[in-house]
């Protein structure tokens, strides 16, 4: 177990990189971020955890919300059902790309973790209104992370909902194509409440190592998600779970990762512990750029990497 | 001049080949057409005309429409304006296609011939509500064919605005990249109602005739059209009107035209005439293929090409 | 007729703009000409001509010969067997571009004026060896500016094989696909030597001429190119001659026109006069920066735009 | 461990779905392959193995060879200097495909499993020629395979070497772009027996293994490749090791695992064993059909998914 002492000296050292990388501005309300902050806890099975740096900032979780929804979306509806509506393989396309749809047939989002498909993903969120469905996805959240007080975030829900004409041009293009069927500014609502869903690292440790656990609460020893749908995602963390930098990062880091561009981190180290970072200011490809260093010396000092 | 029974000749040899088109579906009001239908006008500069087929069977406009309102939005905004917004290249890809948009920095679509670009184009159409706007274009066209009874569709229009989310992806994509600023449910409004103009041949012939006369209705002698401006639509129908076999038409054809999905097809011959053509049945590209069976007869047999 | 003296006035208005633009550099003997260059040349069917600026100095073919190649196997080959091969449309992509090629089924250039369809046009020329069949090409472009003089220029043509390599991979992914068959390095050796032909821009004056009179010989009443061909390659020089500014180029001249790199452009006004014009300084999308100017300019001031 | 009976019933019915594939045929000698062929070894650090089906069947290493290079080539090179020549990066386009390098800037292969990132890697194999070149990689693969008797196919790598037109033109193009700078003939040659290198399934799982044993001959003790290197080819292996199914098999099977178009799979199941596949029917993304199916069975009944 990490002494409180190194995981300082590992923030310290990795914060020296944020001045390199930049807040997210395109959410107008993500903008407002200090791109200085850098925390981090490590959950462990048995309860304990340790922790460094800003640790009670609340962030909203952005992209990594997509592998919870996806736990949740298989869950609801079986493997067939999704990945007849959303491919498995890697890209090489930024995560917001519309360029691929047009050439592949059927034009189905080729992964989960890319705007497209996690727009499918949540899609498939099961109920009659856009608040049953939110409220259904915000209670497993609740589970995962094992508080009850999570919440969205409204101003940065509203800010998303105004500006995702992007994500709205990847919906209308996936209705022509039948893949998505409901209102799209319904969805987007959803999604954007998705997105806006707002917790602290220490959360999102703790949800980390549901997927450490291959989806057991180690407390309760509840499974909370079927460990085949754990693995699932897991794998998609790794092969897709950070942008564009998914491939560098398995190769230098190794540890199932997801990331989101309000600057989070979930990582989730097999059968050893869960990790929730935020770092909000970005790199080049949006992922927490002091986040990564973070990860890169952990994995590197106590060997993580699962290749 | 051409004697009526010339032209039921070429029309009865150009039917042979509309047995190998069909009608467009993807606006399902425009599956109801007669694939077998063909119909052709011709205008001439003293108010003359003949005519062939079923002449007074009307036809939404589509893509002919685009030309017009490229037309007006040049006289309402002026050259710079316009050309900051859309671009003058003609394209290889498909008319829908939003890929290469991905690609172009800045995100301006290639020309107002392709959806993007059409979609631009009447984003620019001035008024305060969709209904003035809509009612400038329609009195231009009003004033083009000289018949005060032009209307649009309202079944067609319906059909399309409720199916057109490609075109709704379209404008969401270049809303993201600000070269669309409006309520896109309101230009797919202002948009569908557009392409539902519904005229005959011989309509379509007169408007033909404006544009060959370089913007002047011959009978009265009012310059409708600024000699330039006509001079860049024509421009555009030979570089990009006849979608993606515009270069094919050039070199077989070489008549300024314009054609639309409903089967019509607007030709104007250099201070010579107008054509008015209408279809139903579509070769692959999207165009008439009798009608463009019918412009091949009468520029190979009258040396109609401009080339 | 333009006096020598309103010629003058016109190249050294267009003289001006030479600044923003550049030599090419990437066939590294091209870099060696001076950027403040600026001839023109017109010559009308009597045999009579004016002209301005460095009318004597020699400058390459590059992309103008496609044109001519084109005419040459139209020749050789027949309308069918030639655009079996190569197609006919505009593209919105750089002339050099071998993306479209993978997305297009089959595998055919868009059109004979991008590199890969003129590779594959130039790999039509009869004759048994790289010599026979460059002479033929040679003795064609002789009798087409009636001139025995003319050569190609071997340090340029060497610079070009030792670096054209993007061309290379262009015919070896044709051959992959059975448009090109032959041996590529002779192909190389063929199209370098094509593209080095070398003459003044009065000579090239004379081969516009040739094809604004419809492919005769004004002044001995031959028809060097038929007059179908003649039209076919105008078309081509309108829709695609001017690389990726040929739409902006329609609408702003409207003369059937050819550029190359190394500055030249070919122009011909359809029944009045052929242009030949070297300015070596490029714009960004590779046409003579001072003489799209040029053109510009006598298109305004005499209407000879063919739209 | 497995029994050889338990294996024989894996391949058995992993054998029903060969008659789905088809052997590969765009390399003519591949074409002569028996498509019921379904073979496999499995090899234990201990040195005992089990096998099924045509265990001493040679078949060509194909893509299979593009870890090994890797690996040889950052032994040799060091990871900066590989890296900054080939990227990290999954790609979801076709394992041939040229159309991404157009796109990216700079122009450097995504990744090194990809036919463009293999050529790049290739070219990187220290030595003076050719042939003193390849002796190093096949010394390096005899070492591997601990077998001293592997040798190349020379009819197989004749006749890519015929017809890898493809090839050619990717290393042209990255020839362009400095990211290859030897002749290409030259590295054709090295690349198609490299391609060509032949063994059974037998020494293809003693190369697993060393994979699976961090680098380690376990029998030897001998650390063939750095254990670091080993990490990032297994990694390579999940993110893109089976064409444009990486995603889709991380997530069924979930081995470290290269695939080739001959039919063979290289598996290595991390601190277990190494695995040795050959069927030579293909499915539609260029993997052995029964090879992947083989594998799903092997770790389904095993668990031996490392997420």
């Amino acid at each position: 177990m990490l002494s409180s002492e190194e995981l300082k000296r590992f923030v310290n050292e990795a914060k020296k990189v944020a001045k390199d990388g930049e807040v997210a501005t395109y959410i107008p309300e993500l903008g407002k971020a200090n791109p200085n902050d850098l925390a981090i806890a490590i959950y462990y099975p048995d309860g304990s955890f340790v922790s460094a740096g800003e640790v009670h900032k609340k962030f909203t979780l952005q992209s990594i919300s997509k592998v919870i929804s996806l736990a949740l979306v298989l869950m609801d509806r079986g493997y067939d059902y999704v990945f007849e509506r959303v491919g498995m393989e890697p890209t090489g396309d930024p995560f917001n790309s519309i360029a691929k749809l047009e050439t592949m047939v059927p034009a189905k989002p080729l992964n989960p973790m890319i705007n497209a498909g996690a727009l499918v993903v949540t899609s498939m969120i099961k109920g009659d209104t856009v608040e049953e469905r939110f409220q259904r996805l915000l209670n497993f959240i609740k589970e995962l992370s094992d508080d009850d007080t999570v919440e969205f975030n409204e101003s940065v829900a509203q800010s998303e909902f105004e500006t995702a004409h992007l994500n709205r041009a990847l919906c209308y293009f996936l209705k022509q194509h039948s893949i998505i069927t409901e209102d799209i500014e319904q969805l987007m609502d959803l999604y954007t409440k998705q997105c806006a869903i707002e917790m602290n690292c220490l959360d999102l440790a703790k949800i980390g190592l549901v997927f450490a656990m291959d989806g057991v609460n180690p407390l309760t020893g509840k499974q909370i998600i079927p460990r085949e749908i754990a693995r699932i995602c897991k794998t998609f963390m790794v092969t897709c779970g950070m942008y564009n930098a998914s491939g560098e990062f398995a190769i230098k880091v190794g540890i199932p990762a997801k990331s989101g561009v309000a600057g989070g981190i979930m990582g989730a180290v097999p059968g050893k512990y869960g990790i929730g970072i935020f770092g909000p200011a970005l790199d080049d490809k949006g992922n927490s750029i002091a986040g990564i260093k973070l990860l890169h010396l952990l994995s590197k000092n106590y060997k993580l990497s699962i290749f």
